[in-house]
């Protein structure tokens, strides 16, 4: 087998076999393939695709690069959830707790990831002395007590993704579906959930801007998902505006905790009930999404959800206090308010600009190795369709003295730019858009 | 400027400036930008293409990335061949003194080449004591001398050029036009020449099979070279079988011989005819390629190109004897006849599997470095068209002693199946098929 044949083969648009996947997937994992033919390849792929057949042995053989968890101690069927990313999207923080609430075990790995705001490691990082390094054995023993854990993603987990992927980042063939949803399958597979959840974001503040790609995406996920022998779905929800009303690391803890309570912001709230639904139906508790969502709001009523999290804190070696008092949480030293410069209603609301703006306050990280600034941030008093006066605060920056001046001003002024106020009254964007299952596509 | 920008801007088929090509084509010749991010922009650009003036520039960026020579020494107009290659093409060879003789000077830059056979260095070292390592000084006094010169290419010329070749020998990004006419028209434009004619091969044993690729290459690089100043033309010519007799170093220096001693085969002899007719044209020699046919037809029947070729063999410090002695030559060892399994008409001579047997028996080189036995090859002694009778000869393969018995047969088989008999007579295929000139493209 040549390397250069099957650069060719893919060039042509020929259907590669599963052993040239393999050969080209374990020689560039291994060193012997250099980076010079996998970029071209991942080029060639990007004009001509991949059947769904060779996504999946894609897949495979990234997850089978390395290390592979498995959750095989642990009673019940786990449970997965992931996101392709928004802004202010603290969802599982909150899905974590809930779901093991309803008796569902959720075993969670995370990346730091790079963003608007740090990843989920980094959120839960604000809550002090919360541990997400936890071994392979204690992630086992944490889930096996409280029924819920979050840890970091270990180092030999799809080393051959993460190689490919830094590729792909520096030669501009990020952008492939088929390499997009290799990437986040083969990790997901690696992680070793029996049943997992894809939330694919679609609107401004995503990755993919098309509603259309969007399902394109979320479809091959789930036939990949299928294809390994897992549970799998996904949901398609809109990110034409942030989620919630917080977008930072501290300031979503304070959020999720907030909706666990009950008292979470609506479109926060909506999401992660229907996200949950999904997740218990994928584990077999439930016979229909909606009914676990009827379990879940019980759940959060009655407070097995907020005790969830207090349990899963404490466990994991944090201060559970901050379940009740979030002034335990970091706080940024200024808080400064931006105001609307004239009056009418908030008709768009970029999720993308937001984004920004928290990164240059200090929210998240451009570069593996950047310091993040767990409280900075920024939190929305205005969203679409609210009514707003000249002078009106429409969101508050969060950010200490270390930060400089002039990334300040730029991240207000990105602020006033993602806030656009029309005259007449504006209806809310949807958030939930459709779905994918065993049966295909649906529209909502 | 960032080369991911580059990459993407070609992937999404937009048009590159001069300043980007430039900045890629010197970042990468200086090794600033890494071979990883040059492979995935090249096969962008195998997809994507590139516009007239984008060829352009790539062209120059490639030939200004090293040592230009300088002809401006010589007086006249100097004139310049390449041809894309093809079986048994000794044209090289019959041209350089065929079209001095007739006063145009010609400084012929040339390479050793993988293939078939050697290059034309290759050929020209069966000459005793023949040297073409000639400085860029001793070129010019060679020239000054005798009107024409065959040198090797300096170490220093077209780096960049060196460099993207071995990386797209690597990728798969080997057959794109844009990236085929810059690579020989760099090397042309650096080797000095004021005028240029293009040999553009098609058919079996040539790069480009189909005609109509072939007249896009020769399109393209006719608008190269007259983008950058220098008087250019190509012709289309036939390669569905090997030109002339002789597939082989030594066998192809004496065969040349014999064409400027007027005795040459009729294809071979027409197609040098033709070639330099038009290299008289481009130097403004003569009024019409026809006019300087005539001419040079007058040079070989009044023995002025073999008197010339005499001279350029004496002044490159050669063994000018073997032009009246082709005895004084290599000779193989063994000559083995291969006969014909039945009688008819030969109907098919594959140019590509003689090609092949004559590199398994040693006239040619598959990688850099590897030695080449230059009385090797294989002599034709039925073409297109003629008749033949079972047991007849149908051609003889040269080889030495030295020669492993595996690949002589292998070679042997590949002849027989090169010859296809037929029951009826068959017309002998076109060898010119078109020009491109100044007027664009033609058909003849």
């Amino acid at each position: 087998m040549r390397v250069y044949d099957i650069i060719l083969k893919k060039r042509g648009g020929g259907e590669l076999s599963g052993e040239e996947i393999a050969y080209l997937i374990a020689g560039y994992s291994a060193g012997t393939i250099p980076d010079y033919q996998l970029s071209a390849f991942a080029m060639a792929l990007y004009f001509q695709g991949m059947s769904r057949r060779e996504i999946l042995d894609l897949t495979l053989a990234l997850a089978n690069s390395g290390e592979t968890v498995s959750l095989s101690g642990i009673p019940g069927v786990i449970v997965d959830k992931h996101s392709t990313g928004g802004v202010g999207d603290s969802t599982t923080l909150i899905l974590v707790p809930l779901v093991a609430s309803a008796g569902v075990p959720v075993a969670k790995m995370s990346g730091r990831g790079l963003g608007h705001t740090g990843g989920t490691l980094d959120k839960l990082a604000a809550i002090p002395g919360f541990r997400s390094d936890l071994s392979p054995e204690e992630l086992v023993g944490a889930v096996q007590k409280t029924g819920a854990a979050v840890v970091g993603q270990t180092e030999n987990l799809v080393p051959a993704d993460k190689k490919l992927y830094a590729l792909r980042d520096l030669t501009a063939t990020v952008d492939s579906i088929p390499l997009i949803a290799s990437s986040i399958m083969s990790k997901k597979l690696a992680a070793g959930a029996a049943a997992l959840l894809l939330d694919v974001k679609t609107g401004d503040g995503a990755f993919m801007n098309e509603l259309e790609d969007a399902f394109t995406l979320a479809e091959t996920m789930v036939q990949i998902g299928l294809g390994a022998g897992r549970e799998t779905a996904a949901v398609i929800t809109g990110m034409e505006q942030p989620l919630g009303r917080a977008v930072g690391n501290a300031l979503e803890v304070a959020e999720a905790i907030l909706t666990l309570q009950g008292q979470g912001p609506t479109d926060l709230t909506a999401l992660a009930l229907y996200l949950g639904g999904w997740m218990l139906f994928l584990a077999g508790k439930v016979s229909h999404p909606q009914e676990g969502r009827t379990l879940l709001e019980k759940k959060i009523a009655g407070g097995a959800a907020l005790e969830k999290f207090r349990e899963m804190i404490r466990t994991q070696h944090g201060n559970a206090a901050v379940v009740d008092d979030p002034g335990l949480l970091p706080r940024a030293a200024v808080v400064v308010p931006v105001r609307a410069a004239r009056s009418g209603y908030i008709c768009r609301l970029g999720a993308g600009q937001v984004g920004r703006a928290a990164m240059l306050l200090g929210a998240g990280r451009l570069n593996a190795g950047d310091s993040i600034d767990l409280a900075a941030g920024v939190t929305l008093a205005k969203k679409i369709g609210d009514p707003v006066e000249t002078g009106e605060v429409l969101a508050y920056l969060h950010l200490n003295g270390t930060s400089e001046k002039e990334p300040a001003l730029t991240a207000g002024r990105l602020l006033l730019e993602a806030y656009e106020i029309g005259a007449a009254p504006v209806v809310e964007p949807e958030l939930l858009r459709g779905y994918v299952d065993r049966g295909g596509r649906h529209h909502i």
